[in-house]
C-alpha cells in the first residue's frame, strides 16, 4: 500500500525480494509508526532472525518471508552437486522454521516452494524454481486480501463509521490486508467513510500500526480506548465493525483472535451492528472442535503493567514531527527513542492472556477470498474454502 | 485505609486536618503509585489550588477538602468583628468553589459547615464550628462508606473472584471508598477472595489507584487489560463485578460512570455475572430524566493517544523498589521521573468520552449507605435515600 516518504507517496510491500542481491526486504514494523525504514537481510539467517525477532509478523506477512528465505538460501549455494544443494536447502528449511517455532505459516509456505522446486533438474533451475514459488507464494497472498477486499467492500456505504480491532491490515500480510482490506478497496470505489481503531491494548497495535496504514492511505480515523467502543455503539456511531482473526474454526465458526474481540462482538450483538470477521482461507483451522480447545496463550505481565512510546520531554521533540509533518514525511525518529515506562502499582502483578474465542452466534458473516459466509456455513462450504473432503 | 511506609503500616486519610497548624493535609495522589507523600496545606488557598491541580479528585475527597479549607480560611482569621470575618469567609467559600467549578460536592460540603457556622455568636465560636462542621462531614463521609462495606460485603462470598473498573476506593473519598467498601468489608470478615482491576484506560486509574489500595491493603489482586474481562467472563473466571458511580439518575436507575462501565455491565449481563453500583446517596441525580441527557465529557486526545508513566531505562531502576520491596517501602521516586510516552502513530487523532451510561436493565443492585436496592426502586425509596418529597 502507499507509504508517503518526504512527501512523495510510493508502494511498498511489507516483504519484498531484491533479487540483484538476492536479500529479502521487510518493512522494519519495530520502529512503527514513529519511524518508516525498509531492512534488506543480506542471507537466511538474517532473514529467520528477523522472524524471530518480530520484525516482521502477521500470518500473510511472515509465510511469504520464511518462502523468500528460503529461495535465498537456495540461491546462495554456489555448484552443481545436487546432493550438496539439497542438504543446503534442507538447512535453511530447519533454520527458518525453527524461527517462529509454533507459526504454522511459514512451513505451509516453504513446503508450497520446495514441492515446486522438484521440477527441476539442475541446481540452477531448482533456484530459479525457488525464487518463482516465492514470487508465487507473496502474489497469491496479495490476491486473496483483493479478493477478500472485493467482497467486503459492498458492506461499506459512503457516510459510514466503521470500527476495527488490533492491525489485520497489510502490515500482517504481504500488502493490502484482512480486515482493513474492504477499507481499502471501498476507498478505491471513492466511498468515504470514518474508522475507529481500537487502541487494542495491552500492545496497542490499533493505535500504532492500523492508525499509521489508514494515516498513509489517507482515510479519515480516529483511535479510541478500548473501552470507547460501547458508548458509541449505545449512541449509534458504529454502523459495521470489521476484525481479522488468527485462527477460525472450519467446523463451528468460533473466531480466535486479539484479545478484546470477543468484548466488541457482544457489543455489537447488543446494538444490531453488523460484525463482521475477514479471513484468509489458510487460518481456517478444520480440525478442532471446540473454541474451548483453542490455546489461549498467557503472554507476559509487563505488556499490561506499562506501555511502550516515545518519550516527548528532554529535547526528543526536535526529532519527532509534528502531527502534521508527520504524514508528509519519514520519521527520523530513532529506535533507541521508544521507552517503556511501567504505568501500573509497582507491586502489583497482571494477568495477560493474548486472544479470546467470538462464537458464531455474534458474527454476520466471514469475509473469504471466496466470498462472505454464515460462520455455521463454512463446513458445509469446506470444498469451496480449501477444506477437507 | 493502610499504606506501609517504611515497613510499618499505619492508617491514612485521603482528607486529613492538622488543627495546630491549621492545615489540610492530603495524599499527594499525583505521585501515586510510585511514591506515598503526605502534603500539608498551609492556607486556603493553596488547598484550593490542590483541588484545581487535583492533587486530590473523587467526590467524596473533594468534597471533604473544601469543607476543611473553609474552616482552615475562618481559622485564619484575626480579630473579633464580625462583619470582616464573614467578608473573610465569603472570599475563602468562592475561592474554593472556583477551584473546580462543575463539581458540586465542594458547594455542599461547605454549605453544611456554613450553615453550622451560624450558630455561633463570636468570631472564636464561629471558627470552632467550622472545624467542627468539616470534621462531621468527614466522618459522615467515611460512615456512608463503612455502611456501603457492611450492605456489600454480604455478596462477596470466600474463593469469589471480582472484577473492578476504575478507582472508586478510598482514595476518591475520605476513607474506605465505594466500590471497594464491600471488598475491605469482607476482608475484615476473614473472607479470602480476588479482585481483578480493569486497567481502565485512557487514564489507567484501575492499574495505579486501585492496585495499589489493594496492594496496601493486602488484598489478592491482579491488573488485567480492559480487553480480557470478556474471556474472562466466558471462561467462568470472574464471579461479581462492582464500581462505583460518577452520577446515578434516582428517576431511572442509569448510572454515569467512568467510559468502559457500560461495556462491562453488557458482558455481565450476558454471562449472568452480578453487576452492582456503590454509591454515596450524594451522587444520585433526582432531577434528570433521562441518561441521554448526561453530558459526556470528551476529554484531551493526548490522554488516548500516549500514557504516564515511570521510565525504568537510563538507572531509573535504582530510584524504584523491586516489585517485593515496594509494598513494605515508601516509593522514594520523584514526579519529576513519571514521563508522558507518545504510543499511537504521531499523525492520528483520537476520540475520548470520558463517562458512559449503563441502563438499569444491566444492573443487579445499587448498594447504597442504607441498602442494596435495584435500580429501578431508587425513585420509590427516594425519602429513604434522601431526596425529594
Amino acid at each position: 500500500m502507499l507509504v508517503t516518504v518526504r512527501g512523495r507517496s510510493q508502494h511498498y510491500r511489507t516483504v519484498a525480494f531484491d533479487a540483484a542481491r538476492n536479500a529479502v526486504v521487510l518493512i522494519e514494523q519495530r520502529l512503527l509508526p514513529h519511524q518508516f525504514k525498509l531492512v534488506a537481510l543480506p542471507n537466511f539467517r538474517q532473514t529467520a532472525r528477523a522472524i524471530t525477532d518480530m520484525l516482521v509478523r502477521g500470518a500473510g506477512a511472515i509465510g511469504a518471508t520464511a518462502a523468500y528465505g528460503l529461495a535465498q538460501g537456495a540461491r546462495a549455494f554456489h555448484g552443481r552437486d545436487l546432493g550438496k544443494f539439497s542438504r543446503q536447502v534442507d538447512e535453511v528449511y530447519q533454520t527458518l522454521k525453527a524461527a517462529r517455532p509454533t507459526a504454522v505459516d511459514p512451513v505451509n509456505a516453504m513446503n508450497q516452494v520446495l514441492a515446486a522446486m522438484r521440477a527441476g533438474e539442475t541446481v540452477a533451475d531448482q533456484q530459479a524454481l525457488a525464487l518463482a514459488a516465492a514470487e508465487e507464494f507473496a502474489n497469491e497472498d496479495v490476491r486473496h486480501c483483493q479478493d477478500i477486499g472485493r467482497h467486503g467492500a459492498k458492506l461499506i456505504r459512503s457516510g459510514m463509521k466503521l470500527l476495527t480491532h488490533c492491525n489485520a491490515g497489510w502490515l500482517a500480510f504481504v500488502d493490502v490486508g484482512s480486515a482493513t482490506a474492504p477499507m481499502y478497496a471501498a476507498q478505491a470505489q471513492r466511498k468515504r467513510f470514518h474508522v475507529f481503531c481500537d487502541e487494542t491494548r495491552p500492545r496497542s497495535q490499533g493505535a500504532t500500526l492500523t492508525a499509521w496504514e489508514l494515516a498513509q492511505q489517507g482515510i479519515s480515523h480516529q483511535v479510541i480506548a478500548d473501552n470507547a467502543a460501547g458508548h458509541l455503539m449505545q449512541r449509534g456511531q458504529i454502523d459495521l465493525v470489521i476484525v481479522g482473526s488468527d485462527r477460525t474454526l472450519g467446523r463451528t465458526g468460533e473466531v480466535a483472535n486479539k484479545i478484546g474481540t470477543y468484548t466488541k462482538a457482544v457489543l455489537a450483538h447488543r446494538h444490531r451492528v453488523p460484525f463482521y470477521v475477514a479471513i484468509p482461507l489458510s487460518t481456517i483451522d478444520w480440525n478442532l472442535k471446540s473454541g474451548f480447545d483453542i490455546p489461549i496463550e498467557e503472554r507476559s505481565e509487563s505488556e499490561v503493567l506499562g506501555a511502550w512510546g516515545l518519550v516527548r520531554a528532554r529535547g526528543a521533540e526536535r526529532r519527532v514531527p509534528s502531527p502534521k509533518r508527520a504524514s508528509h514525511s519519514a520519521l527520523r525518529t530513532p529506535h533507541s527513542a521508544l521507552e517503556y515506562v511501567r504505568v501500573a502499582n509497582p507491586s502489583s502483578g497482571a494477568l495477560n492472556p493474548g486472544f479470546d474465542v467470538t462464537p458464531p452466534d455474534l458474527i454476520t458473516g466471514i469475509i473469504t477470498p471466496a466470498g462472505i459466509f454464515k460462520p455455521r456455513d463454512l463446513w458445509a462450504r469446506r470444498r469451496q474454502l480449501g477444506g477437507p473432503a
